[in-house]
């Protein structure tokens, strides 16, 4: 390992240098617009993999953006790894709420600011420069192949249909994903578990055209009014969702699982204080953590409607919009609640009011278990790197692929990723710590080290 | 008048082109980028006053967009009639919902389309047309002042201190407007009474930032959400508002008053079939014509917050805006009505949003007296070129000025108007008819030969 820690100390410039350069490509999957620059991206990653030593590395076509795989078999006998990431990038806007362009990556206090810094191609390429480090060292401990695709934010519709036809090559006994958070830097923590996704899209009518609200208003329903009230209805005051049967199959956690969650270090105030709120709001009954890992929601992402302009218009619209998603727990089935919420939502709408639900994506909820060989391979190496072991943490977020693996490959997904709560993924001014980033690149081949030696 | 008939007959082309040179000008008040076009339009304005024969015409800056002023004073005995209108025009955007673009007017079926054919530079024109005709025929019978604004469509916020500092030259006996519709061709109507407007956009806080909705969905208060409970509360289920105080001040009107208006010609059928809806929505208790002519209201005109771009992005964003206005009644003040809802709205706010109520423009409701000569004038002037009496109606919408004018000058106003409420004002593919252009020209000398001589 000294030698590999010695080669990645002395390439430490260049790893950045060529993360920059990914990180200049507005990969942005969910915009069409942006179509020729996630092409670019995947021939990047493509490139990178070959010269870091991959083999059989292909670019491969999907009706959407395409998957890069590549793969370095050493041995059929030793386990193999498969490393799941993904090259393309949340929408940067707004725009003018980034200090420095999102797609001119900028280093301040040691962090890098860029969209995707963190999700996921700064976690995605540690990868790749940790297979490089072990391969140029001669080190690499198992089989490994990569399968990065580029369309992880916009719902990964075409990956469940490449894998059916690449089983052949997807061959393996984990997955390995490093797209989720530590507590804190000196907090290494691991997720044992993710949300699943139901995200929808609702377009609400009204009157068959925009109307002036002086003369009609007071008298038609406004689709507006109809759409908030529909979206105000979902929680009762007790911010419990109150969508029919949205709550049949989540699973219960014992007291003495919660217990167990409650040691979990959290700090309300300082929680409350970085997101300048006077108090937090959520399901009655559920402490914070709890709300955001064991319990699901439902959250406006978006909402539209009428004239958003400069000044005033007074316009009574025909029409208005939301995007609406909902978090999963065990044992939520993504298209059983995208029913359940569609339905809800037609029979709630007020009269002379119509109600279209479009489905955009989603994915289940999963748990992965804490006492296998890939996570305890995964907690080892964490604690070598970080000088403590990691706490099991049950994340928020949903990579809704990882069920797919589960369900299509039959393997279980280790999520060891890197960044903080704090890295405003998602969000204007995104960045990734220069630590977490070499901090992965570190710890990645001690996990390759221990999974073969606890395989044997 | 068969001189002044002939005269618009042969010469109703060349008043047409005119019309389209000034709807060709985008003169959008509300939107900066536009000031040079509404500059330009009140160049326009000016230039035609003075070819009509006006003396002493004016384009008069103030803080905002100019006043154009024009007068002919043929004798100081004569009663002398203020003309106001604006040159202004509301936004066109969503553009691409028009049939043929906004700002190159084109006729199809009898009918000018165009952004502001008839709100109100279509109606406006009238009146510089009719002064013309009459000034060409030496058939004026009353002084004339023109008063043409270019900000009634964000406010008229420059008028009232232009008022006050030009009431020397603003001396007359009744102020003349076209800006609002009759009840259809063959069935004339006249305004006396007009909503006034109490105009706020709002400005909702969550989380400082925009947020994983993954990572903390569930536990932070989501200000769409938040925003969405506010609008939702502001109506209970019998469609009555619920702001505190907000009816303290509306006048009730009489059995024998809601009884004369019932007899208003009005088919819920066909109004529903025109707007493709399958039912009405107002407040319990009222008739549609009631809900819109002697009830106050609250209506959202606009609202939007997280990513609404293509796909999904899921965000817990950290604002949520709205634009919301109130139609008043006699005798709520817009003033009050406005702190009002900025109190309440402040008030309802949960636990971790903060609210920021801007106020943007208002206006006092006002019913206009059906028996003054001035009505009179005008209801004679309609029933000889539309062969029936006009019927007394109360409109919806508001012109926020005409309560100024009272208070600012004493004088009352006759709501002359000569549009469809299916004209579309405000919305896509406004239009005015060529029959109703024509129409306005015919009856205004008729107005001021009647006033003139029930003035004696």
């Amino acid at each position: 390992m000294e030698k590999i820690n010695g080669y990645i100390a002395s390439n430490e410039q260049r790893f950045l240098d060529e993360l920059f350069d990914l990180l200049r490509i507005p990969s942005v999957s969910a915009d069409s617009k942006y179509a020729a620059d996630v092409a670019r991206a995947a021939e990047f990653i493509k490139n990178k993999l070959i010269e870091a030593g991959a083999e059989n590395v292909e670019v491969c076509p999907t009706n959407g953006h395409p998957i890069v795989y590549g793969e370095k078999i050493i041995d059929p006998a030793l386990p193999t790894v498969i490393v799941y990431g993904h090259y393309d990038v949340q929408p940067a806007d707004p725009f003018e709420l980034w200090t420095t362009p999102p797609f001119e990556p900028t280093v301040r206090d040691g962090k890098i600011y860029a969209r995707g810094s963190c999700d996921d191609k700064g976690q995605m390429y540690m990868h790749i420069k940790a297979f490089e480090a072990m391969m140029k060292n001669d080190a690499l401990t198992c089989n490994i192949r990569f399968m990065i695709e580029g369309e992880e934010e916009c719902g990964s519709s075409h990956l469940g249909p490449w894998i059916m036809e690449n089983k052949h090559r997807l061959k393996g006994d984990v997955i390995l994903i490093s797209d989720t958070s530590i507590i804190a830097n000196d907090i290494p923590s691991l997720e044992s578990g993710l949300r699943g996704l139901s995200y929808v899209e609702v377009e609400v009518t009204g009157p068959n055209r925009d109307l002036h609200s002086g003369v009609y208003g007071g008298a038609v329903a406004n689709p507006i009014q109809a759409l908030c009230e529909m979206i105000a209805s979902l929680k009762d005051e007790n911010q419990h969702i109150t969508i029919p049967g949205f709550y049949d199959k989540v699973l219960e956690l014992s007291k003495a699982e919660r217990e167990e969650m409650a040691r979990t270090p959290f700090n309300l105030d300082e929680y409350k204080k970085d997101l300048n709120v006077n108090d937090v709001r959520g399901e009655g009954g559920y402490s914070t953590l709890e709300r955001t890992g064991i319990r699901p929601t439902v959250e406006c992402n978006g909402i539209w409607g009428g004239y958003i302009g400069e000044g005033a218009k007074t316009v009574l619209p025909s029409k208005a919009f939301a995007k609406i998603s909902m978090r999963l727990v065990p044992n939520q089935v993504s298209n059983e609640i995208t029913t359940l919420f569609s339905d809800h939502f037609n029979r709630i709408a007020p009269a002379g009011i119509k109600v279209e639900v479009r489905p955009h994506h989603g994915g289940e909820p999963v748990v992965t278990p804490t006492d296998s060989v890939a996570f305890k391979a995964a907690s080892m190496a964490m604690e070598e790197t970080f000088g403590k072991k990691p706490i099991p943490t049950r994340g928020g977020g949903s990579i809704p692929i990882v069920a797919l693996f589960e369900k299509e490959l039959g393997l279980k997904s280790v999520l060891m990723g890197f960044g903080l709560d704090s890295d405003l993924i998602h969000s204007p001014n995104e960045h990734y710590g220069i630590f977490n980033f070499k901090k992965g690149i570190e710890t990645i081949p001690l996990f390759f080290r221990n999974f073969a030696q606890l395989s044997k």
